[in-house]
This record gives C-alpha cells, sequence and structure tokens, in this order.
C-alpha cells in the first residue's frame, strides 16, 4: 500500500552545528536503507523550504507508523499521511509497459 | 526539473455517461503517452476522493504548463503546481545505488 | 486495517422524495450488509447535522476505496478518510479483558 | 450518550523520560479502567501523529466533563467534543442483529 | 442539558415573499411552543445578519436533535450544536440567589 | 443592549497553584457581583474545554468593555464581542408569556 | 455608539443594466439622507473591489439593525458588524482641539 | 489618498508598568500631533479587545510608511494597511454639503 | 506608487469561444496600451493557472481604480491590491547602477 | 524561468542593533550583486509591513533554491515559491515593443 506522507520539522533551538550534522546524518543513513529495502520510494524537497514530501509503501497501517517512529528524527518531525491508491492512468501504463512506477 | 501537481476535478453536470467516459479515455490515453515519453512519472488517486496527486518532470516551467494544458480534460482541470528538488537522501540513494528514482 | 471516515452528502436538488427515500432505503440494505461483514464497524451523526462518521476496518487501501465507491449513494458522498491504529490503551484493554473493539 | 474526542497533547518541554513514562502508565491505567466501565468505547492513533481520536459514552455533558477533565494528563491534552448519534444504519443493523455496536 | 446552536438559513430563491412569510409564522409558532415548553431558552440574532444563535436544554442528544429537525424550516436550516455546562459562577451565583439562569 | 462574549484564557505559567485560585476565586466574586447587578445574563463553559461564553445586556459598547475590563483576569482573557437583537421569535414569546429571557 | 461594517454585495445576475443604475440611484439617495442625519459617518471603497467600509452611530444596536435593513439594496448586501469605542487617542484629540471626530 | 489601518500590538512581557506608561504616553503624544496635521483622520478601538482600527490620508505609499513606522510604538505593532477611495455616496454626500468627510 | 494586483477570472459559463476570444483580444489590446504608457510594468501567469499577478504604478489609488476597472474584462475580473514599496535593496541597486527596476 | 517569492522574516529576538544592522547590510550587499547578475530581479517591500516580495530567474529550480539558501539571512527566512510564465500581454508587449520585462 502506498503513503504520501508530508512531513515538517522542527529541531531544537539550542543545537550545535554537530549535534545537526550527526542527527542529519544518522536520518540520511536510516532513510537510505529504507529506500533500499523498497520502503520509501522518493523523496523530494519542496523548493525554498525545509520538510518534505515523499512517497512510501508498507504492508499495513502500523508497518507504516512503526516505520515513521523508527526515524532517528521523529521525535522533531510531524508526518501528514495520505493513503494512496495506483491511478488508473498508473495501472493502465504498468500493464501496457510491463513496468512498475518505482 | 520536478513537480508536485496536485489536480481537482470540475466536470459539467450535464454530461452523459458515455461522454464522461469518452473524455475519460482520451484523457488516459494522452496521460498514458506522457508516461511513456517521461513527463508524467507516476500518478495516484488519494483514496476515497476524485482527483488525484501526480509527480512530473520538464524542462521548463513553460513545458509544464504546456503540457497540462494540453490535456483533454484540462478545461476541466484545476493544476496546483510545486516545485520540487530532489532531497538529499535521494540524490545519496541514487549515488550509492546507480538507480534513478523512477 | 481501520479507518475513521468523515462522510459530507450532495443530494440534487431535484430528487422527489420518493426518489430520496428509495435511494436511502438502498443506501441502508447495502450499509447494513456491510456491517454484517465486518467491515462497516460504527456508523454515526453529527447531531444538528447531515453527513456522518463511520470507522471501517478493510485488508487494504484499494479494498477501502471500492467498499466505498460500491455504496448507492457514492456519487452523492464525499469522503474524507483517515487511517488509524489501534491506541497503546484499547491494545491493553483487549489484551487484559480478552475482548476486541468491536 | 456518544460522543466523539479529538484529543491533542501537549506535554512540558522540562519532563524527563521517566516522569513521561510515568504519567503515561498512570493515563493507560485510568483509561483501560475507563474502559471497563463501559465510560470510554473505543480510542485510536491517527497513523504518524501523536494525539488520538476516541468514541465515549456516558449519561450526561457533566459526566463528560467530569470523566475528562480527571485523566492524570488533562492538564496537557486538550479535548474537542462532538456529540454523536446513532445512524439510521446502526440502528438497523442492532435492531436487525441484536448486536449493539460495542 | 445545555445546547449552544448556531442557525444559518439557506431559503430556496424561488420562494415567494407569501410563501416565505408563511414559512416563518410556522417557524414562530412551533419555537414560541419550544420556549413554552421550556426546551428553547433564549434566541438571539446577530445585529445586521441572518440566522440565529440559541441555547437549548434537552434530556438527550437524541431529544435535541429531534427537536431541531421538527421545525417546519429544518430543511433549509443548517444547526452547528455546541454542548454546554453551567460555568462556575452561574452555579455559585444560583445557589446563592437561589434563582435559575433563566 | 445584549451581547454575546466569547472568551479565551492565556494564564502565566508560573502562577502557583494558590496564585490561580485565588484569582479564581476574586474573578467568581466579581462575576457573581455582575450578574446580580444584571449585567452578566448568563456564563457556561463549553463541555471538555477552558474559556467560556457568556451573555451580557450593557447600556452602551463603552459599558460593556469598562465592565470587561475591570474583572480581575482581564489582563489574562480575551474577548470577542458579537452585537446581538432579540429574535422574533424571542420577542414574541415575551409579549405573550409577559416573561422576560432572563 | 459606533460600529464599523464591512457590506459585501450579491446582486441577482439576471438585473438589467437599468435595474441596476435604478437601484443604486435608490442605495446613493438612502444613504446620503443617512450621513445628512450624523448616522452614516463615512463610506469608502476598497480600490479595486466592489462592496464597501463604512463607520456609523445610532443610539442603539436595535437602531443599527432597523438602518442597515432599510437600505433599498438590503436584501443584496452581506452586513459585518463590529462595536467600536473611541480609542484614547482619538478622546485626547477631540479634549484638546474641542473637535470631534466626524 | 485614504487608507485604513488595522493594528495589533505585541508589546514585550517584560515591560514595567512605568516602562508601558510612560511608552503610552508617548504614543498618545505622537498620534495626537499625527491627528492635527490631518495624517490621522480617526482612531478607535473595537470593544473588548487591543489594537485598533484607524483611518490615514498621506500624500503617497512611501509617506504613509514612514509615518507609520514613526511611531514609538511601532516596532511592537503589526500594520495592516487597505488603500481606500471615497465610496460614490461619500463624493455625492460632500458635493451636495460642501462637506468633507473628516 | 506601486501596487501588486492578484486577478483571479470568473468568465460567464454560456460565452461562445468567439466571445471569449474577442474579449481577450479586446483585453490583450488594451493592457498592451497600458504597458506603453508604463501604468503596467510587468504581468505573469502561475503556472497551470488561469487568472494572473501583475505590477503597476500609477499617481493615485484612484487612478489605480480607475485603470483596473477600465479593463474590457473587468466585470469578470476580482482584484486584490497590495500596497508595495521600493525595497532598500531595490532602492541601493538603482541608485549604484542607475537603473530603473523596469 | 521566472519565480515569485514572498519572503517572511523571523530574526532572533537576542540580536544586538549592530548585530542585526550588521546582518542586514551583508543582506543587502549579497542581493544587490544577484540583481546585478539578473537572478533577482526585483524586490519590494509591502507598505507598513517587514518581510518582501520579489521576483527571481533562475535556470532551473535547483539554482533558485541555492541561490535562496546562499542569502547571508536565509536561516532567519521563509521564502513561498511561486513558479511564473510570462503572461500573453507580456509576451506580445515585448514582441511589440522589443524590449523585455526587466
Amino acid at each position: 500500500m502506498i503513503f504520501y506522507v508530508n512531513t515538517t520539522t522542527n529541531f531544537p533551538n539550542d543545537w550545535t552545528q554537530e549535534k545537526l550534522s550527526d542527527m542529519l546524518a544518522q536520518e540520511t543513513a536510516a532513510a537510505i536503507e529504507l529506500m533500499k529495502r523498497g520502503v520509501l520510494l522518493r523523496i523530494d524537497r519542496v523548493v525554498g523550504r525545509g520538510g518534505n514530501i515523499s512517497l512510501w509503501e508498507t504492508a499495513s497501517l502500523e508497518a507504516l507508523d512503526e516505520t515513521l517512529q523508527s526515524l532517528p528524527l521523529a521525535p522533531y518531525l510531524k508526518f501528514n499521511v495520505t493513503p494512496l491508491m495506483k491511478h488508473r492512468v498508473q495501472i493502465a501504463y504498468e500493464k501496457e509497459t510491463a513496468k512498475t512506477g518505482f
């Protein structure tokens, strides 16, 4: 099942640059691992802004929640989850071309 | 350049079921063609709702606009465009795995 | 998986009282059937208002969407879907009492 | 009488992990007790978010308010209460199956 | 139990002045009857606007809903219901003066 | 003239429980006095929430403002004032029954 | 007592230019009369927009409502009323200069 | 040119009562001077609230901005500026009575 | 004086394609003339949407309003006007380079 | 490609006047440099408010983001980016007059 997640960030003001860099490095490593496992399908940033929008695929709602909460920066992130379904165009395209969307 | 497009639909009330089916068939064909050309990267529907959310890649803002306006249903669609950039996680993942996001 | 669905209604103005009664009867029959099958868990109305709020359990996002779209009144309903998870209190209660929430 | 309560949390920033765990344990115990007494009917969490949505049954508005204010975490919770009525579908289902919604 | 109800009106455009006057007369008669029965406690209009705000007292949520839906103009009214409790000041005043609020 | 006042509270975080109790006692005493003088007609609390909604009667806008600002807790309250007029139903009821609304 | 009124217009689509001109002429005449009587103190238009913002002085809330409803275009206007008081600066200025604000 | 300015205040929490009184005295003196010069035409307070609404007349946008920024309390004020034009009623009234609005 | 104008369009549904083309041609001719006269400084369209955002320079608020209302499509346009001032960066740049912004 | 950027500022409260002046001087120098390079096309301030609105031209979304993030005050600014296209009026004007918009 596919989900669209709009994430906004709220980091503590008193983090040093080192702390921030370290946390972002941990977050990046964890997220790349989730991409390799096919859980995080795609992640982009809105031009000029912090936060990000991403597409996820998990087997259940509980799995999505558990994954999001497992991120190192989770305590400082706010996730807005929208459940998605492949559009008829996407389905027809994948059938016709034998490709998948990701 | 990648764009997130949130599309809402507003079809005339007086369309017959045939007219609607015909228009949707034209729209689907045009959209599949855009997927094959790598312009429309992905299209999904929000569960329980009409309209859709999609990712597009075009060489310019003008090209995106021209593409959206060329859709057979364009006069009945409202597009909300958000300019995106690959997130550092996506960039690191693609470098490490030599895969692209789509 | 459990979903909270907030439904608002938008019936055509030109329906006769008979048409409306007939449609509501069809809708009620279909909804009761879904309750018997354990798909629709609970449905309530906000005091003083039309529309309703309901809890659903389906095996996938696609199944939820298909179910909602299958309702006789679906073309005149707007569904707002929120994906839910049992709260730790609910889980602890069910474990302790060996009862399920519904 | 049944109420839908949308609860958001706002815990003090200076609570230690122990304080937080202790408070959550007290809250869980109190909430389970209310479930056993049939006052709290159901409680769920929105995927990816804190806070929760719940259904309550009390004999009066005053009883609902008193119950909510009695929760150990009440000073840190914001309750949004919506009065509900069983939907005609729920009533018909319960009559036909001799089951109650909870 | 006491409720605050914010009512907005949406009358059909094609009513004649006679139809409107007749409906308002029916509504007024029904509302006065509810005032005499102590169900409608108070009704005011916001200066310069249509619609009204009112206070109601009923024994249950179902009774409130039934009462509101029984109004002759109900199909053209939108009710927004807020459940109330007497404020500690009101309670102390009534105790001290042996008067009730209405 | 009658006014509907929606009051929200914003107390300093560093008040002790004693300070808060003392302030609330002063506020209650002042409000009861205003009720006895027929200036504060009615005051209720929204179930599950702080703040309150109230009805006031004063001879002028300046008198209402002066009264609200005279409350011991005024510096910590935000008042939203809506000017009201008796609804035709209220007027007809009072004429017919020779009772006043309060 | 002084009121700030934000007025938005909603004229029927099927009015001829003659009907519109005639209605506006009636409205202008009535409004000028109210200005001469010192009830309408000032009326302006927001640049680029229809509707207007105005200041009124009446002896009561009922008088303001009656005045607004007496306007020839009243059925097609929506009034948003804000009760005002002279600011301490205005009061000090009028005392010092023996001028009134209007 | 005439402008409607909606001003909200945001004073530092740590000002002493003396500091606040002193600042307000400076502000009042400056504002009265602007009234005498015909720049500030009128200033009112919304009943029950801080902040104010005012009418200004300046020869240019830059002059308005400079005037607002010159106020002693400017760093603690938020100005929302709406450009106005005399309404046709105001113009007709002034022509007919040879009076100006202020 | 410079103004930012956000324009949204609301054309009648029953215009033929010829009528629409003719009206747009008239609008374009009038707007080009205003650009040549230095009144309309710049006009852009938001990608994927109708309506436009534009910058205008006029000697007064009345002149701006008169210009906007003179547009052939004015009855079908809604203008939202924001008064602007050159930013200190723009002023410094123009001084340093002896260029003007347009 | 052209972008409209609405920028709001959020400077730390504990900056000294010297720190603020120094930061603004750095920001101005950087912005003027971007104007000379034709990246920042125009920048204005809304009358009576902080923050600004500006037009930018960059070759890609990434270039716009990089430019915005390179500003000395970027950590204290919030950018809202809207992708633009020249309006048909602007295009026709530039063709007819052989001038460009900036």
